[in-house]
């Protein structure tokens, strides 16, 4: 079996402005990072490179706890990895489900034989505590699992109020922040978190291929007293530990390059500083729905509700979902997501996450969107661009 | 919290000549691919490259079969993406264990409830066929499972004999490439391998972090009439494939980075050509031990049982392991990798896998190895260059 070499062209992606629900816009330091010459996964200097990423992973994460790594997978593998370590054949786990990444850990609790206690609200809303409160009872789960920013809808779900039931009802509080890290408050530590996850591709404009986590002593504890193994070895953060911990034992080759790359992305976050990096994403969110609503469209989600990094629109009467995000990819280079699940061909995801929350593509956009929009002969607002930038004033 | 980000100095992991187990050395065209602009998982754009990618696997692994992709983890992530999704509970798996990659299939089919079959052979040797059909007779395994290229002690395992035993069993043929692949020939159609994993770091010479995999109509037939549902949801190929197939569905976000990183390393070997890539894997090798027995070292594999890539040399009486590992990495910045398992203690491996793999690096590891233990006062023989340099001539 042949093949002709010369048929692969030289790579050469081009320059999107991603302002979907993710990967965001990667800073050039942090792909000039992740370009550096390979190591060994058990080289002196990468294991450096392995604590000072675990350092500043929990500043990110506002924690104290010694295991905080970034697991070899992306954000999806690191819910598996919450859920494969925590949960046992026949724990019960209460899951809330207001959008695609509550319906997958659901779908990932009955894979591994847990017993789902679930607790749904409708998509674009948040989860009430008080039914929570009421699913709970009368049950003695081990895991109250939770999105934090559910990335198919927009929503931003208020975690103090959840964390108390867990605690209440001794269950271990999971929480999936694949969107929120980076760009809003995460306070595991103050707030109680047991587990929690995140990806690279989102707030943290890292390249996708990582996801963050960190375990608190209590999840820590449910992990060594399991009664069966863990059903992944990939995934075993037993095992998995032994190497990031001072034992330094072979698991698995770990990703050297996206490491390097992670570890510049949250030290630029560090630079930075977390205050005014979620400053900066509620500024550019009140733009962007400014324009937004100037222009006479509607935000899915309610105000009170909103993620400030994730902005889902209701796609208005006449636009033509597909043609509209390929005239803004093809005509102006941004990339906006579509709808998922029940929001598929009704709603546009349009992110404003880490890098790519600026100032100069929130116009970008609202530019695009209103040129396209008039383009395909749909009645819009007018003012939208002085809309927006009047809340930067 | 706060931390301070000048503490974390800029990125700079130097230069090392990668002659361990995995990483090799990367080409500059690889990094260089790797730090192109990130651009969506659904970009028009990324899909080709995606498409392009399978192409080059199927050239790589010499197989028509439609499902050829990277799973998003490193090789590891691979053995168990094969094992989670072929194996049910209850089904019976031979798994052949003569090293380290054995063993943890073994310890993966435990886990996912698979009733195990094990074959043993002495490590640093191959595992006899005819243990292989003693141990299958009577039974109706689902999957007969063995490792190509033992990574742990640099045995090399026949395939043919292997292949025809799991057709006559019934079983899907299950083989470990992670070390063979890029490096010695893998031909999964002629041989009838029905699922086969890899990974990037070794022969590929791209960085850790994806797993390339391919299964045959049987495999993809075995995971569709599955009774029971993959217990990952990260690994389940069910999902996995309707993104790299026609539709395009949304799983998980791809690592976009590490899959242009994979591209070009394949990319540049289908330039170089299977048949040379190997022979050049061949001609080193036989340099290398050339001049490692010149030296009065021994090999801790028989000759007619060696990889190419993967060479373990017995660690010389008076020689201390960790010294002249940190000697070779320190002075000479050359990495190569401690003895595992079994052979921690007893063994060096000397990889010479892609683009670590040449002529030069044969010579300075000689070379290297020579002034260390002469320094360290153990009696060498002399002539190891010469002996080297004469294989090449």
């Amino acid at each position: 079996m042949k093949i002709d070499a010369k048929q692969f062209r030289d790579l050469d992606p081009g320059q999107r402005l991603l302002m979907g629900p993710g990967p965001s816009d990667v800073p050039a330091r942090v792909l000039q990072a992740m370009a550096a010459p390979c190591i060994g996964h058990l080289d002196p200097y990468f294991l450096g490179v392995m604590d000072e990423t675990q350092q500043l992973l929990r500043y990110l994460f506002q924690t104290e706890n010694p295991f905080t790594i970034p697991v070899s997978g992306t954000g999806s593998s690191g819910m598996e990895t919450c859920m494969v370590n925590l949960v046992e054949p026949g724990d019960e786990v209460v899951v809330c489900v207001n959008g695609v990444f509550g319906t997958r850990m659901a779908d990932i609790v009955g894979r591994i034989g847990g017993k789902l206690i679930r607790v749904d609200a409708e998509w674009g809303r948040t989860i009430d505590p008080e039914d929570v409160r009421r699913a709970v009872q009368g049950h003695r789960p081990k895991v109250l699992a939770v999105v934090h920013a559910e990335t198919s809808t927009g929503a931003c779900q208020p975690l103090e109020e959840l964390a108390t039931i867990a605690r209440e009802a001794g269950a271990l509080f999971l929480v999936d922040t694949v969107t929120s890290l980076g760009g809003m408050e995460v306070e595991v530590d103050r707030l109680g978190i047991d587990a929690v996850y995140s990806g690279t591709q989102k707030c943290l404009s890292c390249p996708p291929g990582l996801s963050p986590i960190s375990f608190s002593a209590a999840a820590m504890e449910a992990l060594q007293s399991r009664k069966t193994p863990v059903v992944s070895w990939y995934l075993d953060m037993g095992l998995v530990g032994s190497y990031w911990g001072s034992e330094r034992k072979y698991h698995h080759t770990a990703p050297v390059n996206m490491n390097y790359a992670l570890r510049e992305a949250v030290r630029i976050i560090a630079e930075e500083g977390l205050e005014a990096r979620f400053a900066r994403h509620r500024l550019n969110h009140r733009a962007l729905v400014a324009g937004v609503e100037a222009m006479g469209l509607k935000m899915v989600v309610a105000e009170h509700e909103r993620l400030p990094m994730l902005n889902t629109i209701q796609i208005p009467d006449g636009a033509d979902d597909k043609r509209v995000r390929a005239a803004l990819l093809n005509e102006f280079g941004i990339e906006i997501g579509a709808g998922l699940g029940q929001f598929a061909g009704k709603a546009w995801r349009v992110g404003l996450m880490g890098h790519s929350c600026r100032r100069k593509n929130v116009l970008l956009f609202l530019g695009a969107l209103e040129t396209i929009l008039k383009a395909e002969g749909v009645a819009v607002g007018p003012g939208a661009l002085e809309a927006a930038a009047a809340v930067y004033e």
